[in-house]
């Protein structure tokens, strides 16, 4: 299938670069910038350079456009390409807000076209460990779940520091955030709660703290930090039998689950431990748990695009959908919200 | 000064134990309790084993009455304590709610004895290296803090199982970090908002996460855990030029801060990290920041019951009173409250 990108700046690339080393069943034929300056290294890239949107509408030749430009852009782009008959990737966030999102879905119900959001961390390998540990139901039910992202460059990267662009990091890394713990949780987001900053940002969010609640009792924790010099875990998750814990993006973590076979004896006595007098935080007899490596997962973000092809051909079901998507934005809505307005707020999505 | 206790179960007994071999100052002359098995105890131990409260009440010779009791009956004890011309110190948490130690400070103000509350943990080490991090200005202007204490054991014990007790995680160590937290940020708590759990106990908290906004800023993050196999840093707290982290009781831990003379290159390419694609979250070059070693802190808990004698004598100001415990309550009130409504609460305590 022969695809083209529209915005080819940092992502526009990732997608050219990944598409063509690692995804035989696309072809990247060409790109659009508006960029003068971009549409040279497009050129030197012995790419198609077209010289306008239209250009790609009316190119009958192309299947699937993948859309990198800045987030406020992207909703008149993805109508237009479908109207145009083409499949549509998005880069996330999908759009601005919801509202956005509904208008593209009415238009994909009405032209029939193939539309998905790039979520790839989907296929980040720390994500799936911890969704196979819910498969396997290794430790129980989920009851806490805390997912984060931190850095320390304490910078929004070009049109990501501007409010109108849609810039700032729950719309960038807080959205991916978001998706995933939407898709681990199978139940309805039923409150919110958000801490925002923009400590060096002048209009945007760089550091931000979320609470959710799910209808099944699930408590969500979202991080995403850029002023953060120690990180904690990308993952800590405690279930009813046990905790699992991924430390960073290389995955290295582990496992500690009740032994079954070994009860804990309750004793009436105060432990003196370097926590001071306490029974209720005393350490746990090791002898009472199990220590388990993490699951070994294989992912390949390639699979998102060979889901793409197998869906527009209709031999798989779509993987990342507008209908995902737009429960992650009304959430985002309402963090937004939330922030503004300095309160939790009460949903069902 | 002569001392008596009032409840004679764990915490009675570290009292009497640690005054004891520790606060020459103070002399534990005897203790009653309601429970016949405790009172033989007590007479094992060569105390004055009193028959009744009145007992207490009338003996002239103590100065300083210690109560340690379920939490449903601090109040009583207290007023009819101070009543009676006796000096006297509460555990914690002080009351059920703030308006039982409302009705307390006005009895203290009418009887102008002394009145503290055993928050012992405001000389817990890891607190004082926190405090010691501000003081110094070491990491600027603190913006996020997370306070946590979480075990495995999953079990409440005795009377801290029952609502009518007082019993629950938030009234049991919610309190000692929400104390520490407040004495930390000097600036009122404007927000709160809570997620409860009764995963294993019938009727009280047994997990909690609650997040507090200050007038100043600050984000504050608390948890109380007892279902938790892998356990977070003690302490996590990020400020304008750098983050200080605590790992454990034993208080193992570190400080990476920024190096005001190796300030940050800023690249537009992004950067392909473990993290995959990203210029916002890729590591920042290790010469741009330094490492810190946490600061060497001395506490020693004695120094509570050194200052309540010194306050009895007119020497040292009370550095524990009902006042700062008062705050504390107002804030458990709306935490509770938050629980149960399922939503935050804004204040300005």
């Amino acid at each position: 299938m022969k695809l083209a990108i529209i915005g080819f700046g940092g992502m526009g690339n990732w997608h050219y670069e990944n598409i063509s080393e690692r995804v035989p069943e696309i072809e990247v034929v060409g790109a659009y910038d508006i960029r003068p300056e971009i549409q040279e290294q497009i050129k030197d890239l012995d790419l198609k350079c077209y010289s306008s949107l239209e250009d790609i509408l009316e190119d009958k030749s192309i299947d699937i456009v993948t859309i990198a430009t800045p987030n406020n852009s992207h909703k008149d782009y993805v109508i237009k390409c479908m109207e145009h008959g083409k499949n549509v990737i998005c880069e996330k966030p999908v759009t601005m807000n919801a509202e956005e999102l509904e208008e593209i879905i009415k238009v994909r119900n009405k032209t029939g076209k193939l539309f998905s959001i790039h979520q790839n961390r989907r296929w980040d390998r720390d994500y799936a460990i911890i969704k196979q540990i819910q498969e396997d139901n290794t430790i129980g039910k989920f009851h806490m779940i805390e997912n984060r992202v931190q850095g320390s460059r304490r910078a929004m990267h070009g049109w990501r520091a501007y409010k109108e662009n849609g810039g700032g990091m729950l719309l960038d890394w807080g959205v991916h955030l978001l998706d995933q713990m939407m898709e681990l949780v199978k139940s309805p987001v039923t409150q919110v709660y958000a801490h925002f900053f923009s400590l060096y940002s002048e209009e945007v969010d760089d550091n931000v703290k979320i609470m959710l609640k799910f209808g099944d009792g699930t408590s969500g924790l979202i991080e995403v930090s850029t002023n953060c010099f120690i990180n904690q875990s990308r993952w800590h998750v405690t279930g009813d039998e046990g905790t699992a814990i991924i430390k960073n993006w290389e995955c290295e973590g582990e496992i500690v689950k009740l032994d079954s076979t070994a009860p804990m004896e309750w004793s009436d006595q105060i432990v003196y431990t370097e926590a001071g007098p306490t029974r209720t935080m005393a350490p746990r007899p090791s002898e009472t748990t199990i220590n388990l490596e993490l699951p070994v997962v294989k992912t390949d973000w390639t699979d998102y695009y060979k889901n793409i092809v197998a869906a527009i051909k209709g031999t798989e079901k779509l993987i990342v959908t507008p209908e995902q998507a737009l429960r992650v934005m009304k959430v985002i809505d309402l963090i937004f919200e939330s922030a503004l307005k300095e309160k939790s707020k009460s949903c069902n999505i």
